[in-house]
């Protein structure tokens, strides 16, 4: 299925589901501070993976532990539904569900 | 500084602070089952690196979602002081500690 | 496209365009020799793209330079179609060059 | 070793040497084309496992086949022989054979 190029209300509308995302330079922008080196290219590594299977790349940039991240579409000009699919992806890797803790449980996952 | 060889009481006795490891065929052996490939491939990676910057490589074995990590030290023809805490950055990159969920509070991490 | 179960006759025709695969178990294998671990690793993460991508995932075992790979495929019982595309993707990643052949040289590289 | 600050007449002295590489804005800088995403986050992974090695990282950005690379030393607050040693060990992820030079031809691959 070809990518969709979304409009700026169709934007406006999907951007408070896609956590920590916003819109710089006509792209779907978000940036993370993981715990070190190690941490950062494993989750880029998972982003990659993910990427390659949808064939839609992100454009990103590294160092230490930082990941900053760009998305947008080049065959539609524009931010498609792939570039909100992808985010919500990269959000999974990055911000995993916190494990969870029931009231009297002793320990968590 | 140089790989330690462990003797077999010296292992017992580091044995249970090392979570989910066993001794199978002289070796620290541990297996994996993570949500899929993408989260056990991102995990091997982070692994990696940290083995090559100890330069101290894991034996591994993957499919899908299932890894299986054995350890041991050719120079000292055994377990060494090295496999040990390997196994321990391993258990950190596949085992995170589950986010602190204070009582009251209404999100986690 | 499911995967399609090949003949002992299918495989025998096939193989020999695989280079360096070889029937072992019922699975298609090959061992490489990387010259270093980070060879080795770079051409996993490689492999695990094109793997993820497919949707076809190899067995497979690492110790420092070496990687050990077993296709089949679950879904048929046996090899498949899949694994010989996939062997044949590996074989790009971990064989890039043919041996330069210079006129009057009795070997490659 | 801590790492060493470079004077320009230094960075004069090495950057020949370091084939591909720039200084731009007070960093060493290099850009590679791939042959697709795949073969640009495998090159990627292995400077990622020489980096961390060396506890040395680069500044880099990525899309598709396209890798981006700026190397500097913030302990330093410039451009160190890390910096130096680095750059040739990207060179031999990223080309990592010698352009064929055939008698007569003006110039390589």
């Amino acid at each position: 299925m070809p990518a969709k190029k979304l409009s700026d209300t169709e934007i406006a509308a999907l951007l408070p589901k896609a956590k920590g995302w916003s819109v710089a330079h006509g792209k779907l922008h978000r940036e993370f501070a993981c715990k070190d080196f190690v941490t950062a290219f494993g989750n880029m590594t998972r982003v990659a993976l993910v990427a390659e299977a949808m064939n839609h790349h992100p454009e990103w940039f590294n160092v230490w532990n930082k990941v900053v991240i760009d998305l947008n579409t080049h065959s539609v000009k524009g931010i498609s539904d792939y570039d909100f699919v992808l985010a919500e992806k990269i959000n999974e890797i990055f911000d995993p569900l916190p494990p969870l803790r029931l009231p009297g449980s002793a320990t968590g996952q």
